[in-house]
């Protein structure tokens, strides 16, 4: 996985789980150090709409558009920050 | 919220979620540290039948027995963790 890469699909993440993964909004989860293989896992979920609460709704939007590397490079990107 | 009360129901959650919130497992989430109100939130869509992936399966029938004083305490508990 490349980290730089999912640095930069990032950017649209950033407004609700925070620059460096520290979600602004408390109801949002913080990414920062998270699993890599569960963020993959989430994400996946999402995109194949297994995840279906209304909260759900908006990142099954902001899923569905990335591929299975896009996924893999944001994991390691969220993986990688403190 | 009761934190202690929290970490009490926590004993379960240990065995994937790591004692102190830190996974074991790469594929699950770490939850220390994790905002208070999306662990409500999730734990809530688990026992709603509002995430539906495989590994979902596990969390649903984990969340069916908590009550919502229990989910309070639960979320305050892992967010109090580091």
């Amino acid at each position: 996985a490349d980290i730089n890469a999912g640095k930069a699909k990032a950017a649209v993440c950033a407004s609700c789980h925070g620059a460096d993964g520290h979600a602004s909004i408390p109801t949002y989860p913080n990414l920062a150090g998270q699993n890599a293989g569960y963020i993959e896992a989430a994400l996946l979920a999402y995109k194949a709409g297994q995840r279906t609460s209304p909260q759900a709704a908006i990142m099954k939007s902001m899923a569905m558009p990335l591929n299975e590397q896009d996924i893999k490079n944001l994991a390691a990107y969220y993986s990688s920050l403190k």
